[in-house]
């Protein structure tokens, strides 16, 4: 490790006390406090001598001619398997850099640990910088070298031999507020810890874009003598590390870099990426809700909860809760879209099982709406395009005259929708000039629209109930809860992992643990080319990389599995409660269907 | 137990099969099975042989003459508590109802569960009747017959000699989906279960208040010749349950009534009976969401969180959340009152606090608000009950015309509030005349408020961040959770307590059970005259006896111990994240701060 007189400036300090930014004593909760305990265990290719060895050769998901100009040195590289070996080499030391980029999921701390700890067993006297603030650390600068002190506290298990006893002796003793006689056994501890979210060197939004900006990115890498670079995040940023693979290596500097797959919209995986982590947590914790507003729903039995979940554009999250709790109705974009659904059709769909279950004695239900879904029916992609078009073009008059700039159908949807979904289409874009469809209650407009159906079906006499919708948006507090086991080690070993591909010297690939339905002693390690997840798509009138968002397959098995139980659960109650989370006891391990359905364990 | 033939008409039957509603296979979640597990402790006076010896005489908690009169027979009846005896009478069968009363409370059927042990194994030969949907199913004479096979899938422990063989002889197995090679040992269930929220016998919020709605209950008690009714719910149900015990005794009728304390709202609480059931877990699950958005907040850096709490009139669960996560502003509304604050004041301590933290560099924080704050601040609740009685004698006329009999304060208020705002506090009333707190989304208003205080302020250069707000409420998901281990001895104990003081031939108390801080085994058990938390409201020119509501005292330890550290809370982060109910493990049998601090014996 280097000592603190080799941190080059713009680096905070952190060996043997906490960071500046948390150096005011804090406590923790004690379930936090019991996760330093839990035990990780690592694939068992760990356990003995490894090699890395190549697979054959690849292409791209898409276009593979232009992905082949746009990454000349990466493009056709194979991936690269982990097995058993008779010898291992004896790693020297490395300097790595870590960042976390994109919107945040649980675990995103054990990644950094897993690798943290690979370069102090198996490449001694390592450095690891964690770069603050997402890629803007990068390309300011702005870093902190990670030690056993600064990390112990964000892992779930602490390797008691190295950390716990550097910490006792120089950190003052802060007592956990005790509750009961149980006397935790990491109550020592004074600094700001979590395990969920990702405060530890923390993340952002900013991209490494421009030529000025890779310029930079190499500035950092040079001055701190990188021999490589973790970048943890989503489809947007590993797309933007095999970018930056490709300068790098474009550039002969000898810095490799890898990618993790991070999101809990579950929309980054592959097949030899099975999933990306923080969607088991972020999933789990959403069911968990859904299943005690079921119970609610059926107690009190006069509530329809409609439940917007977080997901973005695609409803992975929203399939998976289903499949958790049993919900009445799903909708799903990606089949919405497919159909070519109308929002009237929607609203019909939802006020046919409502009356349907009227006539059953039911007045109630739980429906599940994915984020995105607004974005997934075609007549209101063209109002929202006309929308972005006007917007960025025309001066938004409060007379309402810049409507007459609306195609027909456009402006009758427009109307069609409650002023408050207006107002919020109408709201600023994000930096890549979408929609921000989190910011749109959806859940409110269905509420809405399907109140008015009911209201126009009861003078027929095709209902006579009365109807009552909750509202409910599931988002925030599912990116940041304690990663579960299943996260936790998954994390772990795609750090570990990432580790070892940095040490064999790739570059330009995604750290890809696979097998993962096996305990994970079976769980395979590798890692697959990033230019191998490519398409592009043109933009501005330049072909673009990206890294093909993975929706919601109608023909994969998770959908399937839904559908064909789907109007069983619409008319019947066939709710189920998931419950909190558990960390210890018989049902801790257990991961989440739409993973072992996709890996066929599940039938 | 009474066998089938001699179920009156009106009751659903269920022995050895599950009951009609629910006769459709359905599945549990392993978390719900693995509940089914849990060891429930009883107090150790039920080991061993024990008498119930009366307490002093008692009063009421305010105008007791008036009480007196209200209550002939009940006044000053003496409390009951539960001792050690040398014999135990061998008890005679009885015949019992149960109703659960009011909103949901994680733990009502372990209530029931109790109460049912109770008499199966102290009173053998006694038929527990289930009255279905609230006080309603008493009026109607309609319940359900509860046997163990029926109360087996609502409890956490199973009384394997007597129900699972019963279940397994003669129900279809129905596989539980097996997402890991974990075999659950209580996979052979087919029925619908939950262990959270009320579905066993549904709850209701009917009252029995006219005479001819007593005398309906008379006759329900007279037909299934009732030896005792335990009413579970809050403080009006409790109220209703004294009413109920007064008549039944002043008619002569053999039929007791015991009262349990259910809300999770925490504002049913006296010495003798130290909290509420549902409060524990209900904390707890707001909690961890309140934890997970505090790492986003972190992680994210550039959103201020206002959560809304569930909790009606009283701070209790805004309050408990505050001690377990340690947010930067927690509004509590009882201190609001008590300080006469307006909107204006309570915008600008939440803009000062905004303002100071943007000087230390941050441009985040979470703020807790209970779903009563704007009933407490004085002239929002002049403008409501002016609301009130214009709502309730005027037409409001679309022009706005109405406005102009509001006095020139509120009217000012009025205009000064969001539209939206003003929208809901014109919605309809609940079944009392009382603005339907929970629909007022006062997380939005404050938002709003804030932002344009903070404008005003941006513009004379006392602030220059951009402030960007999310709104939460959190309330449904927390009533229906599977309840915390504390809650589901807790309400064991208070059903099983409840069984001993009917077989005592004990009418008009509230089961209590004490000394919470020590293990189960040491808790003390008994019964409070419900008469002694009455005190009288003049309504209509009449005295109405109300259990007052306990609402969180500003020289309490909770509130104490609040105040004492909001000030760093509010700018340096010391946000704790309790993470999710854990039931088996070092941290399960951890209660709440409120009970602690109020026992003295958390500091």
């Amino acid at each position: 490790m280097a000592p603190p007189s080799l941190v080059a400036n713009g680096g905070d300090i952190a060996v043997g006390k906490p960071p500046v930014t948390s150096r005011v004593s804090s406590v923790y909760s004690e379930v936090q406090n019991s996760r330093l305990d839990h035990p990780l265990a690592l694939p068992s290719v760990f356990a003995k001598p490894f090699k890395v060895v190549d697979g054959p050769s690849s292409s791209a998901a898409g276009n593979p001619d232009e992905i082949a100009k746009l990454f000349p040195s990466l493009f056709g590289q194979p991936s690269a398997v982990l097995e058993p070996s008779e010898t291992s080499d004896s790693g020297s030391a490395l300097k790595i850099g870590v960042v976390l980029s994109g919107g945040q999921a649980p675990g995103g701390h054990n990644v950094i640990s897993g690798m943290f700890d690979y370069l102090q067993e198996r490449c001694k006297g390592s450095t690891l910088y964690g770069f603050k603030g997402g890629p803007a650390g990068i390309m300011k600068g702005k870093y902190v070298v990670l030690t056993p002190e600064f990390i112990y506290p964000y892992r779930n298990q602490i390797q008691k031999e190295r950390a716990q006893s550097h910490w006792n002796t120089q950190n003052k003793f802060s007592p956990v507020s005790v509750l009961t006689k149980i006397i935790l056994k990491k109550n020592e501890i004074a600094h700001e810890k979590t395990m969920g979210g990702f405060d530890m060197i923390c993340s952002g939004r900013d991209k490494i874009e421009t030529p000025e900006q890779f310029k930079q990115a190499e500035d950092t890498a040079t001055k701190l003598d990188l021999d490589g670079l973790v970048v943890i995040g989503g489809d947007d940023s590993n797309t933007n590390a095999c970018l930056l693979a490709e300068y790098f290596r474009s550039k002969n500097l000898k810095t490799r870099v890898i990618g993790c797959p991070k999101t809990i919209d579950g929309d980054l995986k592959c097949k030899e990426v099975p999933t990306s982590f923080g969607f088991d947590t972020a999933c789990k914790i959403y069911a968990e809700q859904i299943g005690n507003v079921m119970i609610d729903a059926r107690s009190t039995g006069k509530y329809y909860h409609f439940v917007r979940l977080m997901g973005r554009a695609a409803s992975h999250i929203t399939l998976e809760c289903a499949l958790q709790t049993h919900p009445n109705i799903t909708l799903i974009g990606e089949e919405v879209a497919s159909k070519k659904l109308t929002l009237k059709k929607v609203t019909d769909y939802i006020a046919d099982v409502i009356c349907k279950r009227a006539d059953l004695g039911y007045n109630y239900g739980v429906i599940l709406i994915p984020e995105g879904l607004i974005d997934f029916i075609p007549e209101v992609q063209q109002l929202i395009s006309e929308l972005n078009e006007i917007l960025a073009h025309e001066t938004v008059d409060e007379s309402g005259l810049w409507k007459q700039k609306l195609v027909p159908q456009s402006l009758q949807l427009f109307e069609l929708l409650p002023p408050a979904i207006q107002d919020q289409l109408m709201l600023e874009r994000d930096p890549h000039g979408n929609v921000q469809v989190a910011k749109i209650e959806t859940e409110k407009m269905l509420i809405q629209m399907v109140e008015s159906e009911l209201e126009l079906r009861k003078q027929v006499g095709q209902y006579s109930r009365q109807f009552k919708g909750q509202s409910h948006f599931f988002g925030y507090e599912g990116r940041c809860g304690l990663p579960s086991n299943f996260d936790s080690s998954y994390c772990y070993a795609l750090g570990y992992g990432a580790g070892a591909l940095l040490q064999s010297g790739k570059t330009g690939l995604i750290s890809s643990v696979g097998n993962l339905a096996a305990p994970v002693a079976e769980w395979t390690v590798g890692g697959t080319p990033l230019t191998s997840l490519m398409d592009v798509e043109r933009r501005h009138g330049k072909f673009k990389p990206v890294i093909k968002k993975a929706m919601v397959e109608l023909d994969g098995a998770p959908f399937k599995k839904f559908a064909s139980k789907r109007e069983e659960w619409a008319l019947q109650n066939r709710y189920i409660s998931p419950g909190p989370i558990q960390f210890t006891g018989p049902v801790a391990d257990i991961s989440n269907h739409t993973l072992l359905l996709e890996l066929g364990v599940e039938a």
